[in-house]
């Protein structure tokens, strides 16, 4: 049992992150922005304050940090200049962290840092740093500042690169909650043509890699995937026979984004070797999130 | 007349920058860590501490920034963590900057950027960005978050990588102050063989320099330096000449470092064709740098 600092607590990952900190009986703060959530101890603040995160890292002095607060508003936080504030309150975070005796500390990157043009299949050591996007930008340099900390300061520091998270609270513009949106409301679903192959992760197993790389002396970045292409047009296919909907499926009515590579996915190699396991496999995960959003539609 | 915020200012860049401002009129607000200046609006304070330069800006609402502060302490400064809390730092500064109304920033860079094993002289756009340091890589990462943040908020930011400033408070153990200090004591001053080439500038002409990028518009990297290698024998010699004590030159007594390359030097065409012009010439520029430690030792 471990006292331990979860920010953006309330977010669409951290949420899964601080229940199974509490199923496994650890001592969780909650730094939240916006919501209030029930279990942990919450500490409701603006992390973008200057000096914010430092004073709730001294009053918490936790051991561990799972640092996931980011700027994540649909549609905005790719090319917001907030990122650049984010990158300075995980700079003081970290500070604060290894200041006041914090032993691990487990940040998050994204699949954005790396170059989307090349062979599509993502390896931490070989695939290069290549963000096209002030998101990824600013994500790569702080997981480079946030590198060189840990190795000047020796203490470890885990840096989580999420590549396709999907599950419960995910914001409803994308893929699988605008598909199942669409689909419970007998509207037509306006698709891409879906031939895409991604890397898709329940979010409760995004969750629970973060967690097996907070367990201590972890260091250096991890993908965070299921390591498995994943076509989009058989996910979206999937969650219509789910529904029997089929006929709402309109693919090829969205044009794909320019920048939208045919292939993007994990190698998580260095994550399995943690010990870690995905308890959803595609279908149990979708099932899981078609649950979820179907009381809620 | 403007409203000028200079950090590090009583630093061995930054008194010159504050006397040069206040020549010419500007309302000078000086933030000094430890010693307090005669003539600008002094506000002491530790920039590091997190919050503290966002407050400073809100009270100051400066409509120029020049932002010079930096971890500086001789033999510590390449390798320090504290690197990482002045970029933390940088980037506060200039988000508060932004977001009350500062009209032009300019922050202080460093020839460490470069790669330095290549050609020798280093272009803005050309040259490869290979630090291999600690001070270097946080030079570096504050660079491209601070030219980020000024294409996001369309704000001038210049970003000033000065090469090899000499002349009065330069840190004693650094090569002009060692041998006039060594020579003036009537001591075996010990060189190297001398041999490499570098771009020395006296300290008024860097500081003329960061004063011109903060006149408005200016964006991007500028090398500031005098774009002509310089042999460091011809300086040791020359400053010996003055001092007629050319017997306790003794060149080869200390090994060069392997990362020293023998030619690093600045092109300035950036700088020139901002209308910047230097002061001094070399045998001017080490006449007033011995004059001023001939007073002091």
């Amino acid at each position: 049992m471990a006292r331990v600092l979860v920010t953006g607590a309330s977010g669409f990952v951290g949420r899964q992150v601080v229940e199974q900190l509490l199923a496994a009986g650890h001592e969780v703060h909650a730094a939240c922005g916006r919501q209030v959530l029930d279990g942990p101890i919450v500490h409701q603040l603006d992390l973008l304050e200057p000096g914010a995160a430092a004073a709730l890292v001294a009053r918490v002095r936790p051991q561990r940090l799972l640092h996931l607060a980011w700027c994540a508003k649909p549609g905005v936080y790719w090319t917001s200049p907030e990122n650049i504030g984010w990158v300075r309150t995980s700079l003081e975070l970290l500070e604060a962290f290894q200041c006041h005796g914090g032993e691990q500390a487990v940040l998050v990157g994204s699949c954005a840092e790396y170059d989307w043009s090349g062979e599509g299949v993502c390896h931490e050591d070989s695939t290069p740093l290549l963000p096209a996007t002030p998101y990824g930008r600013c994500k790569n340099a702080t997981r480079e500042l946030a590198e060189l900390f840990g190795q000047l300061h020796d203490m470890p520091v885990a840096w989580a690169r999420i590549f396709h998270a999907y599950g419960p609270y995910e914001a409803p513009g994308r893929l699988v909650p605008a598909v199942i949106g669409a689909l419970l409301k007998g509207e037509p679903a306006r698709c891409s043509h879906g031939e895409q192959l991604r890397d898709l992760l329940h979010v409760a197993d995004v969750a629970s890699a973060l967690i097996q790389l907070a367990q201590g002396g972890v260091q250096g970045a991890f993908n965070i995937g299921g390591g498995q292409p994943i076509r989009l047009r058989e996910v979206i296919e999937y969650l219509a026979r789910q529904l029997n909907a089929e006929h709402l499926l309109q693919f090829g009515a969205i044009p794909v984004a320019l920048n939208d590579p045919p292939l993007l996915i994990a190698d998580n190699q260095r994550l399995l070797a943690q010990g870690w396991q995905p308890r959803f496999d595609l279908h149990s995960g979708l099932d899981d999130a078609l649950a979820w959003w179907r009381g809620r539609i």
